[in-house]
């Protein structure tokens, strides 16, 4: 595959099965970067590793719908198809699967998957519905596109560790990797939401990734005490403009429950909303921190 | 496959997913048949069709946990794995998987699939967590065994339409096939649990049947009110020693919602307890009835 072909655009669920199906049986690798779409170079980093790891990429672009709350910005979330397919071409996206709501939810919908402890905690407390949406849309995605991996940003923390869990306790046949997070010169954590700030926004956003080198330099400095830390952010977010703490926690990377200490593996997580744009960034301590 | 090897017995997923991605990349159909075991002419008749359908027979054995209530029969549920390995060799099953609770359900397990309409009157209204029990096990283990078929018993009418919506909503990549219920030449609608029956229950519980071939008489008629039908029915069975009526419904066989006519395709289904053991049966109004 690669680029000996030109890029295709499929947007049938039996047309992506038939040509995933043949793929699989004449032995080629899938490698798939299921996506909402209005690419920045995060999402153009998933696709960069998908071509490096499977004989065929296939990406998906789709605004899942049952991922969003009634409140959410579901409406304005950016879109721009014909940019986003140039861009997938030009890193060597061999498909695009780009399913119509209609497609997707059919009429008589009505079967979800819930992953219910991981999901719990951060995220899920404010935002209700939101990993059963992942989860289940997620679980029709593999079963089109039948990939025999699928690649995530770490960005979005607690959706791997959802989607890993699903795939591990339903069984699905696919391996997951989660990709550092990819970020704007400045720190900034790269996201589609990050087109809504205003320029004094946009500087205020710089507190979550700051926060972040914080905590890495006070756990580098042998600081254990989550509280401690939470505490330290928490203060500096407060005075920083525009902001607003959604949430800002330390939990267990695999229960994704606060712990008050640093001994088994942990994620810094933090939820901010800058103006009325909600931003998350995180940081499993001990690992590498790409921020100046 | 069929008679040339020994039939297989695989306990493991790996092992299980190993050999079905093999069978699948060689071109064989996979036809499944997933199980409680302790078979009778009913199970068997399902492995027969999945016989003369693919070109490997799978078949599972699994007293499934979450199907069941806290106060249901889990426990004492009729195991006899011998005998029905002797059996399913018999009609020329190729692979009995026969995983452990510690396989099927690990540590942190947490993910579950729930159909939310079609399972929430009938059997949902009075085995509350059933159908998530029911959905979640053959997500499971059509991940675990690949199969391009699988084939279920119409005996478990509502649990074949929730199985039936889950594959067509998550867009599992497999076709389900619903057989007839097979029955005693009495007419009782065979199953694990008759077993359970005195001799005096068991001539109790033939008040099923023949609630189905009065129903099917009135329809034959031209009958098309189910009030009617269903109080026939209901006063028929209260004069039946040893049983009390779980439900007695008519409902419309794609949502599974009670209907007061016979317009749509409907169904009658019944479950009602005959001793402490709880029986069903159906008759979709319309079709073929053997009873004699």
């Amino acid at each position: 595959m690669g680029n000996n072909q030109p890029m295709k655009i499929i947007a049938t669920v039996p047309e992506m099965q038939r040509y995933s199906e043949a793929l699989r049986n004449s032995g080629k690798k899938i490698a798939f970067v299921p996506t909402m779409g209005y690419f920045h170079d995060g999402h153009l980093n998933l696709m960069r590793e998908a071509r490096k790891q499977g004989d065929c990429v296939v990406i998906s672009i789709y605004v899942n719908p049952t991922q969003f709350g009634p409140s959410e910005d579901l409406e304005k979330y950016p879109r721009n198809f014909e940019r986003d397919s140039k861009l997938a071409e030009e890193v060597g996206v061999d498909v695009i699967f780009f399913p119509s709501n209609a497609e997707m939810y059919p009429d008589h919908y009505q079967t979800y998957v819930t992953v219910e402890e991981v999901t719990k905690n951060l995220c899920g407390l404010s935002r209700p519905v939101h990993f059963r949406g992942v989860a289940t849309v997620c679980a029709k995605l593999f079963n089109m596109v039948k990939p025999h991996m699928a690649i995530f940003g770490k960005k979005d923390f607690q959706q791997l560790v959802t989607i890993k869990r699903m795939v591990s306790d339903l069984n699905m046949d696919l391996q997951i990797f989660g990709l550092p997070t990819t970020r704007e010169t400045d720190g900034l954590a790269m996201s589609s939401r990050n087109v809504y700030l205003s320029p004094e926004e946009r500087q205020s956003a710089l507190c979550l990734s700051l926060s972040l080198k914080k905590a890495k330099e006070s756990y580098d400095q042998g600081e254990r005490d989550a509280g401690r830390i939470l505490e330290s952010i928490t203060n500096y977010i407060k005075g920083i403009p525009f902001t607003r703490i959604d949430y800002i926690k330390i939990c267990d990377t695999t229960t994704m429950q606060d712990v008050s200490s640093l001994e088994k593996e942990s994620v810094l997580a933090l939820a901010v909303f800058v103006g009325s744009t909600r931003l998350i960034d995180n940081y499993v301590f001990g690992e590498e921190l790409n921020i100046e």
